[in-house]
Protein backbone atom coordinates (compact mmCIF):
# COMPACT_ATOMS: atom_id res chain seq x y z
CA UNK A 1 0.00 0.00 0.00
CA UNK A 2 1.63 2.89 -1.09
CA UNK A 3 -0.95 5.88 -0.58
CA UNK A 4 0.24 8.86 1.10
CA UNK A 5 -1.84 9.40 4.14
CA UNK A 6 -2.47 12.89 3.13
CA UNK A 7 -5.60 13.74 4.92
CA UNK A 8 -5.70 12.80 8.50
CA UNK A 9 -3.33 15.39 9.78
CA UNK A 10 -2.32 17.89 7.17
CA UNK A 11 1.51 17.69 7.38
CA UNK A 12 3.54 20.56 8.87
CA UNK A 13 0.90 21.40 11.28
CA UNK A 14 -1.99 19.62 13.92
CA UNK A 15 -4.87 21.21 12.09
CA UNK A 16 -7.02 17.69 11.96
CA UNK A 17 -9.52 17.44 8.73
CA UNK A 18 -12.92 17.29 9.43
CA UNK A 19 -14.16 14.14 10.10
CA UNK A 20 -16.32 12.21 7.84
CA UNK A 21 -17.76 8.41 6.88
CA UNK A 22 -19.11 6.27 4.68
CA UNK A 23 -22.90 5.92 4.92
CA UNK A 24 -23.11 1.93 3.59
CA UNK A 25 -27.09 1.26 2.38
CA UNK A 26 -27.47 -2.31 2.24
CA UNK A 27 -30.91 -3.93 0.94
CA UNK A 28 -32.94 -5.38 -2.27
CA UNK A 29 -33.10 -4.89 -5.55
CA UNK A 30 -36.14 -2.22 -5.30
CA UNK A 31 -35.99 -1.86 -1.50
CA UNK A 32 -35.47 2.17 -1.89
CA UNK A 33 -31.77 2.54 -1.34
CA UNK A 34 -30.85 5.11 -4.01
CA UNK A 35 -34.13 7.12 -3.37
CA UNK A 36 -33.11 7.46 0.71
CA UNK A 37 -29.37 8.31 -0.26
CA UNK A 38 -30.51 11.02 -2.49
CA UNK A 39 -32.82 12.18 -0.09
CA UNK A 40 -29.92 12.05 2.42
CA UNK A 41 -27.63 13.77 0.27
CA UNK A 42 -30.41 16.68 -0.75
CA UNK A 43 -30.19 16.98 3.36
CA UNK A 44 -26.81 17.20 3.62
CA UNK A 45 -25.57 19.11 1.11
CA UNK A 46 -28.02 21.89 2.28
CA UNK A 47 -26.00 21.50 5.68
CA UNK A 48 -23.23 22.91 3.95
CA UNK A 49 -21.18 19.01 3.63
CA UNK A 50 -19.50 17.99 0.81
CA UNK A 51 -21.36 14.92 -0.35
CA UNK A 52 -20.37 11.79 -2.80
CA UNK A 53 -23.12 9.06 -3.90
CA UNK A 54 -21.44 6.03 -4.96
CA UNK A 55 -24.53 3.96 -6.75
CA UNK A 56 -23.69 0.47 -7.38
CA UNK A 57 -25.21 0.64 -10.62
CA UNK A 58 -22.85 3.15 -11.79
CA UNK A 59 -19.98 1.72 -10.51
CA UNK A 60 -20.27 -1.82 -12.59
CA UNK A 61 -20.28 0.78 -15.71
CA UNK A 62 -17.29 2.41 -14.42
CA UNK A 63 -14.72 0.00 -12.50
CA UNK A 64 -16.03 -3.31 -12.75
CA UNK A 65 -17.47 -4.12 -16.53
CA UNK A 66 -15.49 -7.32 -15.86
CA UNK A 67 -17.82 -8.50 -13.22
CA UNK A 68 -21.19 -10.34 -13.44
CA UNK A 69 -23.10 -11.82 -10.58
CA UNK A 70 -21.64 -14.73 -8.98
CA UNK A 71 -20.75 -14.58 -5.11
CA UNK A 72 -16.77 -13.98 -5.99
CA UNK A 73 -17.67 -11.24 -8.74
CA UNK A 74 -20.02 -9.35 -6.14
CA UNK A 75 -16.97 -9.66 -3.49
CA UNK A 76 -14.62 -8.16 -6.15
CA UNK A 77 -17.52 -5.48 -6.65
CA UNK A 78 -17.92 -4.74 -3.33
CA UNK A 79 -13.90 -4.64 -2.53
CA UNK A 80 -13.61 -1.68 -5.36
CA UNK A 81 -16.89 0.54 -3.71
CA UNK A 82 -15.06 0.09 -0.79
CA UNK A 83 -11.44 1.18 -2.18
CA UNK A 84 -13.02 4.39 -3.49
CA UNK A 85 -15.23 4.93 -0.71
CA UNK A 86 -11.85 5.03 1.30
CA UNK A 87 -10.53 7.30 -0.69
CA UNK A 88 -12.91 9.55 -0.89
CA UNK A 89 -13.43 9.60 2.77
CA UNK A 90 -10.15 10.37 3.81
CA UNK A 91 -10.38 13.11 1.76
CA UNK A 92 -13.45 14.65 3.64
CA UNK A 93 -15.97 13.38 1.34
CA UNK A 94 -19.26 12.10 2.94
CA UNK A 95 -19.87 8.88 0.69
CA UNK A 96 -23.19 8.14 0.15
CA UNK A 97 -23.05 4.12 -1.00
CA UNK A 98 -25.89 2.30 -2.80
CA UNK A 99 -25.77 -1.32 -3.36
CA UNK A 100 -27.26 -4.72 -2.58
CA UNK A 101 -24.29 -5.59 -1.38
CA UNK A 102 -25.97 -9.50 -0.46
CA UNK A 103 -22.91 -10.67 1.38
CA UNK A 104 -22.14 -9.81 5.29
CA UNK A 105 -18.70 -11.01 5.42
CA UNK A 106 -18.13 -8.33 2.32
CA UNK A 107 -19.57 -5.65 3.93
CA UNK A 108 -18.11 -5.83 6.97
CA UNK A 109 -14.56 -5.66 4.96
CA UNK A 110 -15.67 -2.73 3.98
CA UNK A 111 -16.44 -1.68 7.11
CA UNK A 112 -13.19 -2.72 8.10
CA UNK A 113 -10.91 -0.69 5.29
CA UNK A 114 -12.77 2.50 5.51
CA UNK A 115 -13.19 2.59 9.12
CA UNK A 116 -15.46 5.57 9.82
CA UNK A 117 -18.28 3.71 8.41
CA UNK A 118 -22.33 3.40 9.22
CA UNK A 119 -24.34 1.00 7.92
CA UNK A 120 -28.00 1.79 6.93
CA UNK A 121 -30.15 -1.69 6.30
CA UNK A 122 -32.86 -0.18 4.13
CA UNK A 123 -35.33 -3.38 5.37
CA UNK A 124 -37.74 -3.31 2.87
CA UNK A 125 -39.76 -7.00 2.74
CA UNK A 126 -39.20 -8.36 -0.53
CA UNK A 127 -42.80 -9.06 -1.39
CA UNK A 128 -42.86 -4.98 -1.45
CA UNK A 129 -39.75 -5.10 -4.00
CA UNK A 130 -41.73 -7.71 -5.91
CA UNK A 131 -44.97 -5.55 -6.00
CA UNK A 132 -42.99 -2.34 -7.39
CA UNK A 133 -40.50 -4.30 -9.77
CA UNK A 134 -39.98 -1.16 -11.97
CA UNK A 135 -37.49 -2.63 -13.84
CA UNK A 136 -39.38 -5.94 -13.97
CA UNK A 137 -35.67 -7.93 -13.09
CA UNK A 138 -37.95 -9.69 -10.56
CA UNK A 139 -40.19 -10.59 -12.83
CA UNK A 140 -37.27 -12.09 -15.20
CA UNK A 141 -35.78 -13.52 -12.08
CA UNK A 142 -38.77 -15.87 -11.32
CA UNK A 143 -39.10 -16.80 -15.09
CA UNK A 144 -35.62 -18.00 -14.81
CA UNK A 145 -34.29 -15.30 -17.40
CA UNK A 146 -31.92 -13.66 -15.09
CA UNK A 147 -29.92 -16.20 -12.67
CA UNK A 148 -28.40 -16.00 -9.29
CA UNK A 149 -30.71 -12.68 -8.33
CA UNK A 150 -31.05 -11.68 -5.16
CA UNK A 151 -33.85 -12.90 -3.31
CA UNK A 152 -35.17 -15.01 -5.47
CA UNK A 153 -32.40 -17.48 -6.23
CA UNK A 154 -29.52 -15.51 -4.98
CA UNK A 155 -29.07 -14.93 -1.05
CA UNK A 156 -29.67 -11.88 0.82
CA UNK A 157 -27.77 -12.00 4.11
CA UNK A 158 -29.38 -8.68 6.00
CA UNK A 159 -26.76 -6.71 9.13
CA UNK A 160 -26.84 -7.97 12.58
CA UNK A 161 -26.68 -4.72 14.01
CA UNK A 162 -26.97 -1.97 11.27
CA UNK A 163 -26.16 1.63 12.76
CA UNK A 164 -29.97 1.96 11.52
CA UNK A 165 -32.52 0.10 9.83
CA UNK A 166 -35.06 1.98 7.43
CA UNK A 167 -38.64 0.60 7.47
CA UNK A 168 -39.41 1.98 4.45
CA UNK A 169 -43.23 -0.21 4.10
CA UNK A 170 -43.74 2.25 7.24
CA UNK A 171 -41.69 5.14 6.86
CA UNK A 172 -42.00 7.91 4.40
CA UNK A 173 -38.70 8.52 2.10
CA UNK A 174 -38.18 11.63 4.56
CA UNK A 175 -38.65 9.77 7.51
CA UNK A 176 -35.83 7.38 6.53
CA UNK A 177 -33.94 10.04 5.18
CA UNK A 178 -34.08 12.36 8.43
CA UNK A 179 -32.79 9.34 10.44
CA UNK A 180 -29.70 9.07 8.60
CA UNK A 181 -28.84 12.84 8.85
CA UNK A 182 -29.35 12.91 12.17
CA UNK A 183 -27.10 10.26 12.83
CA UNK A 184 -24.53 11.59 10.36
CA UNK A 185 -24.89 14.57 11.72
CA UNK A 186 -23.76 13.32 15.56
CA UNK A 187 -21.20 11.25 13.87
CA UNK A 188 -19.30 14.23 12.45
CA UNK A 189 -20.02 16.56 15.65
CA UNK A 190 -16.89 16.75 17.80
CA UNK A 191 -16.95 15.77 21.05
CA UNK A 192 -15.10 17.32 24.08
CA UNK A 193 -11.93 15.26 25.15
CA UNK B 1 -24.13 9.43 -14.43
CA UNK B 2 -25.96 9.81 -11.04
CA UNK B 3 -22.90 11.20 -9.41
CA UNK B 4 -24.68 14.30 -6.94
CA UNK B 5 -22.26 16.70 -8.60
CA UNK B 6 -21.76 18.15 -4.81
CA UNK B 7 -18.58 19.89 -4.36
CA UNK B 8 -18.44 22.59 -6.78
CA UNK B 9 -20.27 24.90 -4.78
CA UNK B 10 -21.72 23.70 -1.23
CA UNK B 11 -25.45 23.90 -1.84
CA UNK B 12 -26.82 26.84 0.12
CA UNK B 13 -24.09 28.45 0.05
CA UNK B 14 -21.80 30.79 -2.53
CA UNK B 15 -18.64 29.28 -0.68
CA UNK B 16 -16.74 27.60 -3.87
CA UNK B 17 -14.39 24.87 -2.90
CA UNK B 18 -10.39 25.50 -3.39
CA UNK B 19 -9.48 24.35 -6.71
CA UNK B 20 -8.01 21.30 -7.22
CA UNK B 21 -6.16 18.72 -10.08
CA UNK B 22 -4.81 15.82 -11.44
CA UNK B 23 -1.19 16.17 -12.22
CA UNK B 24 -0.74 12.60 -14.29
CA UNK B 25 2.97 11.24 -14.60
CA UNK B 26 3.40 10.02 -18.30
CA UNK B 27 6.66 8.17 -18.64
CA UNK B 28 8.64 4.44 -19.62
CA UNK B 29 8.89 2.14 -16.99
CA UNK B 30 11.90 3.14 -14.22
CA UNK B 31 11.70 6.72 -15.52
CA UNK B 32 11.28 8.11 -12.42
CA UNK B 33 7.32 8.71 -12.24
CA UNK B 34 6.83 7.33 -8.71
CA UNK B 35 9.89 9.34 -7.45
CA UNK B 36 9.16 12.38 -8.51
CA UNK B 37 5.62 11.90 -7.47
CA UNK B 38 6.52 10.78 -3.64
CA UNK B 39 8.36 14.46 -3.89
CA UNK B 40 6.15 16.25 -5.12
CA UNK B 41 3.24 15.20 -2.64
CA UNK B 42 6.08 15.95 0.32
CA UNK B 43 6.32 19.22 -0.58
CA UNK B 44 2.72 20.09 -1.20
CA UNK B 45 2.08 18.50 2.24
CA UNK B 46 4.61 20.76 3.68
CA UNK B 47 2.51 23.19 1.63
CA UNK B 48 -1.08 22.20 4.27
CA UNK B 49 -2.21 20.76 0.98
CA UNK B 50 -4.56 17.76 0.72
CA UNK B 51 -2.62 15.55 -1.40
CA UNK B 52 -3.72 11.53 -2.91
CA UNK B 53 -0.75 9.75 -4.69
CA UNK B 54 -2.51 7.20 -7.20
CA UNK B 55 0.31 4.69 -8.38
CA UNK B 56 -0.86 2.37 -11.68
CA UNK B 57 1.01 -0.16 -9.90
CA UNK B 58 -0.78 -0.04 -7.06
CA UNK B 59 -4.49 0.39 -8.93
CA UNK B 60 -3.33 -2.83 -10.95
CA UNK B 61 -4.24 -4.42 -7.62
CA UNK B 62 -7.24 -3.00 -6.05
CA UNK B 63 -9.12 -1.93 -9.34
CA UNK B 64 -7.80 -3.96 -12.37
CA UNK B 65 -7.09 -7.74 -11.35
CA UNK B 66 -8.79 -8.42 -14.19
CA UNK B 67 -6.57 -5.98 -16.54
CA UNK B 68 -3.28 -7.53 -18.56
CA UNK B 69 -1.39 -4.98 -20.80
CA UNK B 70 -2.86 -5.32 -24.18
CA UNK B 71 -4.19 -1.81 -25.43
CA UNK B 72 -7.95 -2.37 -24.58
CA UNK B 73 -7.19 -3.54 -21.13
CA UNK B 74 -4.22 -0.48 -20.43
CA UNK B 75 -7.04 1.62 -21.98
CA UNK B 76 -9.31 0.34 -19.59
CA UNK B 77 -7.00 0.80 -17.00
CA UNK B 78 -6.46 4.63 -17.34
CA UNK B 79 -10.55 5.00 -17.83
CA UNK B 80 -10.59 3.60 -14.27
CA UNK B 81 -7.63 5.14 -13.01
CA UNK B 82 -9.11 8.42 -14.89
CA UNK B 83 -12.74 7.84 -12.93
CA UNK B 84 -11.27 7.65 -9.62
CA UNK B 85 -8.94 10.58 -9.63
CA UNK B 86 -11.94 12.86 -11.08
CA UNK B 87 -13.88 11.69 -8.05
CA UNK B 88 -10.84 12.95 -5.91
CA UNK B 89 -10.41 16.18 -7.66
CA UNK B 90 -14.08 16.90 -7.40
CA UNK B 91 -13.62 16.83 -3.93
CA UNK B 92 -10.66 18.66 -2.90
CA UNK B 93 -7.36 16.24 -3.28
CA UNK B 94 -4.84 17.03 -5.62
CA UNK B 95 -4.12 13.78 -7.06
CA UNK B 96 -0.87 13.01 -8.21
CA UNK B 97 -1.16 9.75 -10.70
CA UNK B 98 1.80 8.05 -11.77
CA UNK B 99 1.20 5.32 -14.64
CA UNK B 100 3.13 4.37 -17.40
CA UNK B 101 -0.58 5.48 -20.26
CA UNK B 102 1.88 4.86 -22.99
CA UNK B 103 -1.48 5.59 -25.35
CA UNK B 104 -2.34 9.45 -26.12
CA UNK B 105 -5.52 9.07 -26.77
CA UNK B 106 -5.99 7.58 -23.39
CA UNK B 107 -4.57 10.19 -21.34
CA UNK B 108 -6.02 13.17 -23.88
CA UNK B 109 -9.49 11.49 -22.56
CA UNK B 110 -8.52 11.55 -19.02
CA UNK B 111 -7.53 15.26 -19.30
CA UNK B 112 -10.91 15.66 -20.50
CA UNK B 113 -13.09 14.02 -18.29
CA UNK B 114 -11.30 15.18 -15.48
CA UNK B 115 -10.97 19.00 -16.29
CA UNK B 116 -8.42 20.39 -13.74
CA UNK B 117 -5.51 18.97 -15.27
CA UNK B 118 -1.70 19.00 -15.81
CA UNK B 119 0.42 16.75 -17.59
CA UNK B 120 3.61 15.56 -16.73
CA UNK B 121 5.87 14.06 -19.01
CA UNK B 122 9.08 12.07 -17.43
CA UNK B 123 11.23 12.08 -20.37
CA UNK B 124 13.97 9.89 -19.11
CA UNK B 125 15.69 8.06 -22.04
CA UNK B 126 14.69 4.66 -23.20
CA UNK B 127 18.52 3.86 -22.72
CA UNK B 128 18.98 5.03 -19.61
CA UNK B 129 15.62 3.37 -18.15
CA UNK B 130 17.35 -0.04 -19.47
CA UNK B 131 20.75 0.84 -17.48
CA UNK B 132 18.67 1.26 -14.25
CA UNK B 133 16.38 -1.84 -14.94
CA UNK B 134 16.12 -1.52 -10.71
CA UNK B 135 13.02 -4.44 -11.26
CA UNK B 136 15.26 -6.39 -14.39
CA UNK B 137 11.53 -5.83 -16.40
CA UNK B 138 13.63 -4.83 -19.44
CA UNK B 139 16.05 -7.36 -19.58
CA UNK B 140 12.67 -9.89 -19.28
CA UNK B 141 11.25 -8.08 -22.08
CA UNK B 142 14.41 -8.24 -24.40
CA UNK B 143 14.71 -11.86 -23.73
CA UNK B 144 10.67 -12.44 -24.73
CA UNK B 145 10.07 -13.55 -20.83
CA UNK B 146 7.60 -10.28 -21.22
CA UNK B 147 5.55 -9.43 -24.31
CA UNK B 148 4.30 -6.06 -25.25
CA UNK B 149 6.48 -4.20 -23.01
CA UNK B 150 6.48 -0.41 -23.33
CA UNK B 151 9.63 0.77 -25.05
CA UNK B 152 10.63 -2.64 -26.50
CA UNK B 153 7.86 -4.73 -28.21
CA UNK B 154 4.61 -1.85 -26.94
CA UNK B 155 4.65 1.68 -28.29
CA UNK B 156 4.77 4.64 -26.30
CA UNK B 157 3.39 7.78 -27.48
CA UNK B 158 5.15 10.55 -25.62
CA UNK B 159 2.81 13.54 -24.92
CA UNK B 160 2.62 16.70 -27.38
CA UNK B 161 2.13 19.00 -25.58
CA UNK B 162 2.80 18.13 -21.53
CA UNK B 163 2.20 20.88 -18.98
CA UNK B 164 5.68 19.98 -17.90
CA UNK B 165 8.71 17.76 -19.07
CA UNK B 166 11.18 16.40 -16.39
CA UNK B 167 14.71 15.93 -18.03
CA UNK B 168 15.85 13.43 -15.43
CA UNK B 169 18.68 12.76 -17.31
CA UNK B 170 19.62 16.64 -17.00
CA UNK B 171 17.73 17.50 -13.55
CA UNK B 172 17.94 16.26 -10.13
CA UNK B 173 14.79 14.92 -7.84
CA UNK B 174 14.14 17.83 -6.64
CA UNK B 175 14.34 20.43 -9.50
CA UNK B 176 11.70 18.01 -11.21
CA UNK B 177 9.40 17.99 -8.39
CA UNK B 178 10.55 21.84 -8.29
CA UNK B 179 8.84 22.86 -11.17
CA UNK B 180 5.82 20.65 -11.24
CA UNK B 181 5.24 21.75 -7.53
CA UNK B 182 5.29 25.39 -8.70
CA UNK B 183 2.91 25.17 -11.45
CA UNK B 184 0.53 23.26 -9.10
CA UNK B 185 1.12 26.09 -6.51
CA UNK B 186 0.69 28.60 -9.32
CA UNK B 187 -2.46 26.50 -10.95
CA UNK B 188 -4.21 26.77 -7.62
CA UNK B 189 -3.90 30.55 -7.08
CA UNK B 190 -7.42 32.12 -7.23
CA UNK B 191 -6.75 34.49 -9.84
CA UNK B 192 -8.43 38.38 -9.77
CA UNK B 193 -11.25 38.80 -11.85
Amino acid sequence: MTFVAANETYAGSDVTRPKSLTVWFTGLSGAGKTTICKAVATELLAHGLQVELIDGDVIRNYLCKDLGFSKNDRDENIRRIAFVSQLLTRNGAIVLVSAISPYRAARDAARHSIGDFMEVHVNTPLAVCQVCDPKELYKKARAGKITGFTGIDGPYEPPLSPEITCYTDQESTRESSSKVVAAVLQYLTPTSA
